[in-house]
């Protein structure tokens, strides 16, 4: 299967199988694949994750995973660059081998806090609940200043909208998408991936680059479930509408009420539920 | 919301909008969601991760997770127990406070290797790409035994056998499923958990714990996408064949193939794509 650093997509013979009447039929046929890379993320010269993502907007999710992870603690991002050991710069050249591209270092010149490892004390998170750590993120984060909500109509349209920025999606079937809407419904940001945490980072990400954070008045729309990480990194953006096609989690409507955030679910074209509200 | 550790599903107060021409009518209406909770698990007294999972079958995910990560290395596993120092036992008992039943131990006395930290040195991970990745799984897993492939129409129709074991799918809409098949189609363990790695943890740990691997000659049934590490887990269980409901990603491909696995994906009542097989 050819694949090189940066491509999104890589095409693959596959055996397609049709069932009927107790009957199977197989034939041969291209299809698209979406690709999955490994990338790590250094802040400050310190790997502190390696995920699974689709090659694409890598500084842009690199940055936005520090930020909405809360490991910035408000320290500007200085730089943020592929490993340059390999070559770097701001984007990777066409024919770089995936080494440079599955590296991304974020730069805060030493002013984010040292990033905790995650293997080591014992005590430090066993027994952990979710109550505790939605307590963790009220003191971190603080509630969300109130907005005016966002109409119920101009919601119900931005599941239509936010599909067509779906390119990988409609190629593939295998990624999920993220997007930033404005009060009118308008799609600032689309981002896709594997992951439908990177999405939402590299959304996130792309606002943060951009010197548009916070996105108070904004609304986040996610193709799949809400959960408590969902909230988590919307919350950090200071969006105050988040909008899930599938369902949220009991811990992801906990934590929307505590934050002030409206929260709603299942979106289909002919309405949603609302499952936290400021208003309320 | 009342919640108490252990509980799977959590009854909610939502609000239902429908919209139709243009009007929106909003009802308050009943309705129930899926639990998640952070787990830590511990290997021989160190914390090797904490995961958002849905209580139940906690056990199983705490043994699954240490083995289908490579974190045992042949080791086994003398006693699994929730973290004692606030009551542990195999189960928690009722009424338990959250923080016991959200820590679980795995205990292989001293005889699995040290856990690495997850962060730490640069090198370590940066520049690491997918086809390294393979390559490690395969010095570590080596090729699956080839075993008789599963019939078509037996495959067919795990689709819909898996779907009937999905009792929290049906009351919140917000869970990934994973059950192991044998080549008769039937299903032999099954378990649901908002983390899609999660479920899979847990079916490999039931069966790990029942002293039943490898799994030769069985199959795994994912509720969702194929990606490296739903792969990676089959493997490591020794199944054979891996059915996927939705698409799987290029990697998940290339690595299936390197196995010896065969690889299905968007199965349906009417058929599915094979895409990779070791008789190919």
């Amino acid at each position: 299967m050819p694949r090189t650093a940066g491509q999104r997509t890589a095409p693959a013979t596959v055996v397609r199988v049709r069932h009927d009447r107790g009957e199977s039929v197989a034939d041969q046929v291209d299809d698209v694949l979406i690709v999955e890379e490994p990338m790590s993320i250094q802040l400050d010269g310190q790997v502190v994750t390696t995920t699974m993502r689709t090659p694409g907007h890598d500084l842009e999710l690199a940055a936005g995973f520090c930020f909405t992870d809360g490991l910035l603690a408000g320290a500007p991002v200085i730089d943020v660059r592929y490993e340059p050991r390999h070559g770097g710069g701001e984007s990777p050249p066409n024919g770089v081998d995936a080494a440079t591209a599955n590296s991304v270092i974020v730069d805060t010149a030493g002013r984010a806090p040292a990033p905790r490892p995650r293997l080591g004390n014992v005590s430090s998170s066993c027994g952990w609940c979710g109550s505790e750590q939605i307590d963790d993120l009220c003191l971190r984060l603080g509630p969300l200043a109130p907005t005016p909500p966002i109409g119920l109509d101009v919601l119900v349209e931005v599941s239509a909208t936010a599909r067509e920025t779906q390119e990988l999606f409609g190629l593939t079937g295998a990624v999920h998408a993220a997007a930033v809407f404005d009060r009118e419904g308008r799609i600032v940001v689309a981002r896709e991936d594997v992951g439908r945490h990177n999405a939402v980072d590299k959304v996130i990400g792309s606002m943060l680059l951009d010197g548009r954070l916070p996105l108070s008045g904004h609304g986040l729309y996610i193709s799949g479930r809400a959960s408590i990480e969902m909230v988590q990194k919307a919350w950090a953006a200071g969006v105050t509408t988040l909008l899930a096609e599938s369902a949220p989690t009991a811990l992801a409507v906990e934590s929307a009420r505590r934050a002030g955030m409206t929260l709603v679910g299942f979106l289909r074209a002919n309405g949603f539920n609302v499952y936290s509200s400021p208003s309320w």
